[in-house]
Parts: C-alpha cells; sequence; structure tokens
C-alpha cells in the first residue's frame, strides 16, 4: 500500500500481437518511470451485452497466452474468473486473480478464487455501496487469505451511466488493502448502444486523476493500440500511445497526496 | 398473457414442513380465486450479502422435495439456477426455470437455461435498463426457446435501496412475453442491515396494485409463515395471511385495468 | 380524501381560445365522470430551460383570464406562484395556490401561501426524499392552514431522467392530506433536448393507473388540444381528446382499490 | 482560469465575532499560501430542512457585517442572494453576488444578478445535468455579463445523499468561465437527520483534492471555529485549524495537475 502500481493491458486477449504489443509497451513505460505494473487482459468476455460480440480465444489459449506474456516479458499477469470451475485452471498460470464487479454477491466463487492462496483482485459491483464490500471482502478472509486488493469501478447512476463516488475511493483507501481505481470501466456507458456499452475516454484521465487524488493506491485501465477497432471495450480504453503521459500525472499526484496524508497523521 | 397468475412461496427451502404448509395454503387460496399458481422457493441462496447466513438444503434435497411438492399437490414448480452445471439436473425436475437478477449478463448460463426448452423466467438485473433487457432476451431466443418471462425487480437507486420505474412495467409487459412484477424482492433494501439485506414489507402490497395497473401480467412474492423468523429475506416477506386479501385487489384491479387497455386499442 | 379528483388544463395561458376550449371540455367529461374537476394553468413559466423559451401573459393578464374562466364556466382554478410578492394577487383570483417543485424548500413562499388561509397544493421537489415533506408541510401548518395538498411528480434519477417511486405515493396518501400524483411532469426528461425538456407522453397513462392503484387521491395532468404544437411542456402534455379513456380508466381502478383498502383496514 | 483560489467563510453570519475572527484567519492563511481568497457567508437561510431552524441576522444587518469585513480586512467579499429584490441592495455591497443550487433555474433571479454587472457565482443544481449548465449560463450572459464562475455542488443520488459526478468537474472546468468545487455542501446528506441535514466531514478534504485533480479552478468552503456547535451546516463544515493543511494540499495537487494538463495540450 505504499507504492503506486499499474494493472493494465487489452480488455480481451484479441491476438497475440496486441497482447504482447502492448504488454511489452506498458512494461517498459513503466519500468522507465518507477511504476510497479501487472498485465491484464481477458480470456472470456462472459457478460457481453449482445450474444453477437466477440468472447475471447477461451480459457485453454487465454491462458496459454497469457502464460507466454509472463514469461517472456517478465511481468506478472491477472485475469478474471467467471466460474468456479475456471478458478483452478487460472491460478496455475497467473499472478493475481480477479473477480468480476457483476458477480461480486456470488459467495461460491469469491470463496474459491481466495482458497487458491493467490492474490484476489475483487471489484465492486455496480450494485453495491462502498461499505458493502466489507461482507465480500470477509467471504474471501474466511478463506484464509489476506493478499486481497479492492476495486471501484462506478455505481449505478440512472439507467446506461455510471457515476464514481469519490467518497466510495476514499472510504475503500482507508481500509487495509490496496484499493484500486478502475479508470476505464468506470467511464463505460453500460448498454448505452444499444447493442454495446458505450464510453467516455475522454474522461479516463481526469477519473483517474481524481481517484489518486482522493487515495486510490493504484489504478487499472484497458489500453489498446487503436481503440477505435478494438474488439471489446475500445469506446473506453486508453489509446496506447498515451498512457504515458497519464502515469507521469498520475505518479505526481500519488507523490503529492501522499505526502500531505502521511504529514497529516 | 392472458391471463393473470402469481408465482408464490417461502424465499428458501428451510424445512419440508414450511415448504408443504405454503405450497398448499397457495394453491387452494389461488384456486379459490381462480388465479394459476407457479410454486416458488431456493435450494440454495448463492449470494446471500454475508458468508454467515443460511443457503438451504442443496441442490440433491433441495429438488428432491421441490420434486414431492410438485407431484403431491399437483401444483407446477419454479427455481432459480446459479451456475450451468446446476441446469440440467433442475430443468429435469421444475416446469419453469429461473435466472437471479446479478447473472442477468452471464451469456452461458442464460443460453444453458434456454437450451432446456422448458420455460425461463429472466430476471431484470437491478443495474439494467428496461431496454436493455432485449439483449438478453435474445440470448435466450437465440437457444431457440421462446417460452420467456421477464420479471422486474427494481432498479438501483443511490445506495443500499431500489426504487421500482413503472415505466419499465409499462415497457416490457408491452413486449411479447409474460411480464411478471417482483413485489417482494423489489422492496429490499440491499446489504441494509450491514450483514443482511433490510425491507419493506409495508410496500408490497401497494407497489404489487401499482405494477398491475401498469401493465404487469404476473406478479411473484415470497411469502412465509412467520416472516420475522424466516432464515433469508423475512424483512421483506409477504405473511401467508395477509396473501388472501392481496391477491383479491390484484386480480380486480388486473380485471379493471385490462377492460380498459383493451378498450383502448 | 373520500373522493377522486383530476387538476388538469395546459401548461401555459397560451392563448384565451385554447385556455377556454380545455377547461370547458375537461368541465364537461369530468361531470360527465362525476369526478370533481380544478382548472389549472400557468401565467408565467419561471424556470424555463432556455432564455429564449416561451413564459405566458404575465400575472396581470393571467389572471384576468384565469377569473374569466372561473366565472363563465364555472370551475375552481389553480395556478402556481414564484415569489412572494405575487401571492396576494394570485390568492385574490384562484381557488388554490400552488408551489413549484424546485422551490419546495423556499421557507418564505410556502408560508406566504400558507397565510392566504386558501387551499395549498405543495408540489414535492425532484431532490427530496418523501419524508422530507414532512418538513415543508410543517412550514405551511406553521401559519395554521391545513388545507393542503401534496403532489409528487418525480425524483432525480440520473442525468435529465425523472423516476416515479411508488412507496413516495403510497407514503404520502397515508397521511392527513389529499395527495395528488403529477402524471405529466413526471415523464418529463428534464433539459432531455438541449434547450428544452423531453417527455414521454406514452407513459401518462400507465404511470396515473399505478399512482391511483398505489393510493393516490387524485391526478394532475397537462392538456393540451394539440401537445405537438404547444408552447410548453408538449412532449409529455396529454391529448385533449384522449382524456375521457383515460380517467375512465382511472376512476374505475380508483374504485376497485379503494373498496379493497377500506376493507383491509 | 490560470490561479487556483478560494472561497470561504462561515455559512451564516452567526455573530460578528465568529464572522470576523474566520475571515481574518482565512485571509491571513491564503495570504501565507498565496492563494487569492473570497470572503463568504450568508445573511439569511431561505430554504433551511425546517421552520424551525435559525436563518441570520437578515439583509440588513447581514449586508451591514459584511461592508465592514471588506473595509476593515481588506477581503472581496461574496454572498448569495434568494430573490429578485434582493439583488440590489446585495450588489451595493459585495464583490460577488451568488446563486443558490435549488434556484438555478429562477430565469429572473439568474439575469437579474448578471444585470449588476458584478462577477455571479452561479451554483449548479443538485438536479442538473452538466450540460444542463449551459442554458443557465446563457441566462447570465444574455444580460451582458461574463464575469461568471460555476459551482459543482453534488448530483441527487438516491434519497438524502448526493454524489459528486468528477466528469462534471472535467467538464465545466473545460468551458470559458473559472469553475468552483463546493467541497462542504457536496458532503451534505441532505435533510439526512430528519429536521435537520446530516453531513461528512470526514470527506472534504478527500473530495477537495479529487476535484481540483479533476481540474477545479478553486474552491469553496464553509469553516467554523467549532462546527459541532455551528447553527447551520456544522456537520459538512471544516474545523477552522484544519484548513491551513487543506489548503497547502489543494495548492499542491492544482500545481502537479495543472503542470501535467498544459504539458498534454
Amino acid at each position: 500500500k505504499d507504492r503506486f502500481f499499474v494493472i493494465a493491458g487489452p480488455c480481451v486477449l484479441e491476438s497475440e500481437e496486441l497482447a504482447f504489443t502492448v504488454a511489452r509497451t506498458l512494461r517498459d513505460v513503466c519500468q522507465g518511470l518507477d511504476i510497479p505494473f501487472i498485465f491484464k487482459s481477458s480470456y472470456d468476455k462472459a457478460n457481453r451485452t449482445s450474444i453477437q460480440s466477440f468472447r475471447g480465444p477461451g480459457l485453454k489459449a487465454g491462458l496459454d497466452l497469457l502464460g507466454r506474456i509472463r514469461a517472456d516479458l517478465g511481468v506478472p499477469v491477472l485475469t478474471d474468473v467467471h466460474s468456479v470451475d475456471e478458478v483452478a485452471p487460472v491460478a496455475a498460470v497467473v499472478d493475481v486473480l480477479q473477480t468480476p464487479a457483476f458477480l461480486a454477491r456470488q459467495t461460491d466463487l469469491i470463496v474459491a478464487c481466495a482458497r487458491t492462496n493467490k492474490p484476489i483482485n475483487i471489484k465492486k459491483a455496480q450494485f453495491l455501496a462502498p461499505w458493502d464490500m466489507q461482507q465480500v471482502v470477509a467471504k474471501a478472509e474466511s478463506a484464509g487469505n489476506k493478499r486481497i486488493l479492492v476495486t471501484e469501478r462506478g455505481s449505478c447512476f440512472g439507467y446506461n451511466n455510471l457515476v464514481v463516488d469519490m467518497r466510495s475511493v476514499a472510504l475503500l483507501s482507508r481500509g487495509p488493502y490496496p484499493m484500486v481505481f478502475d479508470a476505464t470501466h468506470s467511464v463505460q456507458l453500460p448498454g448505452g448502444r444499444g447493442t454495446a456499452s458505450g464510453g467516455q475516454r475522454d474522461f479516463v484521465e481526469p477519473l483517474a486523476r481524481a481517484a489518486v487524488a482522493a487515495g486510490a493506491d493504484g489504478v487499472f485501465m484497458e489500453v489498446h493500440e487503436d481503440p477505435d477497432r478494438a474488439l471489446c471495450d475500445g469506446a473506453n480504453s486508453l489509446r496506447l500511445r498515451d498512457v504515458p503521459a497519464v502515469l507521469r500525472a498520475l505518479r505526481d499526484i500519488y507523490t503529492v497526496t501522499r505526502k500531505h496524508v502521511n504529514a497529516a497523521r
């Protein structure tokens, strides 16, 4: 909890080339900025708006690719699981397991992930209050796992819209576990395009800056070389070439914020 | 879609005695009022607020009990499934499968349920707009199943609170499938008691009356002999002895509403 | 509180002809249905979205017209006031004063209206909880006035959208004063057209039916001969020719609802 | 728009002593930090939750006190007006006029304030979308006034709660006018105590940090020597002794943020 970190990567493992390019670039950028980096990408998008949408390479091919990125590039990797039977094969490959926001209340999934004893990143559901996360975290802790991260990604705000309550960022970051702000899903407009979610890429950076100033320990960002052609979540993904400037700003705001917060203690 | 119907029963299969008592009473009440009745109860509460909470008898014992209620009392039964591997055993026993609101976006679960060719009751998530349900329904239809029910159970409204948008009831009831109003989950205060959800039983009846007047085809209600001692959702469950008066009012409002709506066509 | 009633009329006093036509037609329709009727129209729209929008004939000409409608047609009239100095001249002409929703918290305006000892219809603000209205009502009561009506017109729900919480209708109708459901402002999409508010006329009738079934004592509706050409709030106004069918349905739902509610006491 | 500034003071002019103490201390703190400072306090709280609540010294005594603070301490002063007839006397004394959030849609008040040609701080209503402020600002501009500030103070989020959408801060700060973040009203729980609003003082600082990082040009804060004994808004007011640390943090986050934002242009 004492060092700013980044979880980032393309929303879904579209292709080997994209995954390696993004992972390598992000690794180098973060190294240059002295920011710990975890690569994130999904092998399956299990809850797309439309049944027509691209879902990914699937569990086997996806884990194979994540394993090679991990080995070849020397970066820790994170991915999300969607059912209890996926937990064991995923835990055998990745460094951090992630539970999806929509599934935050599925007790068996949270417990199964926690039982792997791998670090687990629990995303707060759009339908939960900040304090509701205590009970979710308690489910993970009941499995004896204390390596937990908690991620904020926005709350329901009317229809097809989310709002980020920075009180939630402040509250969760006061807890015992690292608090992550998911800067790109937070600007989704869920279902906003009818058969797909829309997004407001333009607000990724100001929201991320705000969250870091409010106390977030790290940020999560979906990043793509060419977001407008991404097969998933392009509207809210950050352009790869825009990442360095964003991370520099976040790192500096983190440093200033922590200096003042620590001085006030 | 031309006849008012009721889906009701205790939230969870607490005991054989409770389940049989509630099922038999509801069957007789509905028979007396000439309202088609489907018994509902859960074998597992997979998304309780707290890990300490009662979950139910489990799949095997629960399906066994549901099967006996069905056979002995001659009532159709409905229950909810929480993962793809539960779908086949459940479909072998019940008349209607139900998908949980939190899981409305899990493509594989919706499709697996639809593939059984049993009627499927899809609950609208608290985080979805009414029109978002079109895409969810399209996932079920993609499996060739047209025996679909769509259930409204409230939308996120700030923290630990839900609001029922009657525009959603009106909109969904204009669609091709029977539209159900879940009158008891709609008055939940999710997570409102810290380690459990609260509820506002007092509003079950006026909300149900409102939904039927707005166009709902049927209602869903959790019913318990002694809700204050229920092991799940007691705060928002209806008292068994209050059911007859409520159903009489709903049936009469349904009749008046349909008369005027049909006259206007 | 024991008889269903209607407050209706064109949003604003566009012209003498429109006002008289709508007032006369509504009077006759309500007479035929045995429903008490109060004519409503505004002399000034003091809070239009855009400064370019039509505001009305102004205080003097507007009150003159309202006075003639009252005298010539023999109907009670209601209008809304927007500042303390308008209260006395308005009270000299109309039967019921109304306070705008946005101004529900302006203590001086509420008290000034109440001091006239005329009946006062207090609209609940979009930003208030149902129980917040107790304090607003207490301000009116502090002036010794007990002839109060309380109107629900929807709550903020994300941006440019309102939702009607039927729990509010149920709660407010349990209070000591007649509870009115404003069926046409409740379907506004405030500011939804950029320089004007949008509306969803299609939902006026189902929402009104729902509110009456939830316990509303009366309804408020803006009505226009040709809403698509109305100078204010056309998108959510009801067509004059559609009023009879709507009122018949509401009256019948009211009758059925009250029969059951009274039986349950 | 190129320099961080602060508008602050006690919610209401409780006493001459309190007003002078707070004004003098804030002036000196801001001077030490090289931050431009405007003193704010109200002569009348026109929209208290309860009619029993303290309202202030009234127009005459209040303006007299504000005038002496201005003259004796050499600080610019700001206060809020609640009706058109207050505009002229207030404009004769203060440096900046402010319009209340609840009254953001009252055309005549906005225009009357703008016509004074004094700078005018327009608070965004809790019921407006960020983009709705364009029409409100256009009303002020229609009077030929371009010295406008726009203030964000939170949006309705369920009942008795507000949420600050940092997208609004980002959006409004991209406009032509200085954008102010009202850090203390944003943590109000409106009506949350039944006969008074509650507040979450604990979140003032993290929200203010977040808003400055999101792009706010200045902050607005209610400050009291002993907030727990304040006659208005104590629950969300900042303690006077906590102000220096908060402002130092905000100033430094402002500097870092602007450096990066300007570099990105």
